[in-house]
């Protein structure tokens, strides 16, 4: 299999914990997100992922799967252990519930194609976009905090969906000025996937693209 | 079950989809989302659901499931049939791209509460807000435009969750003005559900709240 991958991409980040989780050794191509206008916005990219986003994943057949959370989904039905989804479906619906709390309440606004939008269309500078940034940070862990029950990891002793989400969205929150330090849920969560190997294989510091 | 609901939001509609679809019935609330300031900001609404957001689903022990899609997952487990996520895991994770395109890369941007910090924080008037809505609309729809292939529904010949999120989508772009003439894969998806009777059921304007 072959990861369409970015080193500061927090989508990107989730898949390469799950494939590390799951102990799966993938080809990597690398696009640049800001480089030349955005290598993925080329044609020969966008061929591949329409959507011109990382991450994707695409497999030995050359079928290409979008959208981080459906790639995990797809590597947890092919290699279903380890688990990352717990096999109790109310824990399971909790620990997607806060996954997807990241995914759709937080990620979507502060990623890079709506920073280019403020900037671009609504003249916000960078201060402005930077609180952007912030507010839904801050509003979205304020949600998680009361979902999650660290013990070490969001849902128990192992990583689930919900630590692979909040991991790379507490990476993104410190480059963006949130400190964790109001959240201890979130803090706790983070510090067990900071000291797990899989979550520092993946961590965009460690990858070969990383600048 | 108690379905935390509202007519209009499109995440509910998501959820009241697949339960018409699996044939379970709930018992309803409604939450006014615009009312007094908004009830899903409510003290006795938050202690169900910190998000402030809804749908929720209250299970008959009182514990509470959030976010629609993690909704929709728990109840393709305790109801397996009929599937929301076709069988073929390649398939499935198509279905969930697609679904997951709507969830993450449009809905979350054009939601009430965006909306409002564009105003409040940002100063934007409302053909500001339409056009940054249309915007990320268009985006999200030329993406699953490529990404689904109608037959009729987008993933074959019986609803997935690809149809149970781009069924509100559509009717969401209508309102702000995006017609899905441009989209023809995406029109002949939701010219399917729109005769659907469980689409029917759970279209906003046949909800006991709508106004």
């Amino acid at each position: 299999m072959i990861l369409y991958d970015y080193w500061r991409s927090s989508a990107a980040f989730r898949v390469r914990i799950a494939l590390a989780l799951k102990g799966v050794a993938v080809e990597r191509r690398f696009v640049h997100l800001t480089r030349d206008g955005g290598e993925q916005r080329r044609p020969d990219y966008r061929a591949k992922n329409p959507q011109a986003l990382v991450p994707a994943l695409e497999l030995d057949d050359g079928r290409v799967l979008t959208q981080s959370l459906a790639i995990i989904d797809y590597l947890e039905t092919i290699l279903p252990e380890p688990r990352l989804t717990p096999s109790d479906p109310i824990l399971a619906a909790r620990a997607r519930a806060a996954a997807l709390t990241v995914a759709c309440e937080i990620h979507p606004l502060g990623n890079l194609r709506v920073a280019e939008y403020l900037a671009r269309e609504l003249g916000l500078g960078d201060e402005a976009i930077a609180r952007w940034r912030r507010h839904w940070i801050v509003t979205g862990f304020e949600a998680i905090e009361a979902m999650i029950e660290p013990a070490p990891f969001c849902f128990g002793a192992t990583p689930t969906i919900a630590d692979i989400c909040l991991a790379p969205q507490v990476f993104n929150a410190q480059r963006f000025g949130v400190a964790p330090d109001a959240f201890p849920n979130i803090r706790a969560a983070a510090a067990a996937c900071a000291a797990h190997p899989a979550f520092i294989a993946a961590h965009p510091s460690a990858q070969p693209d990383a600048e």
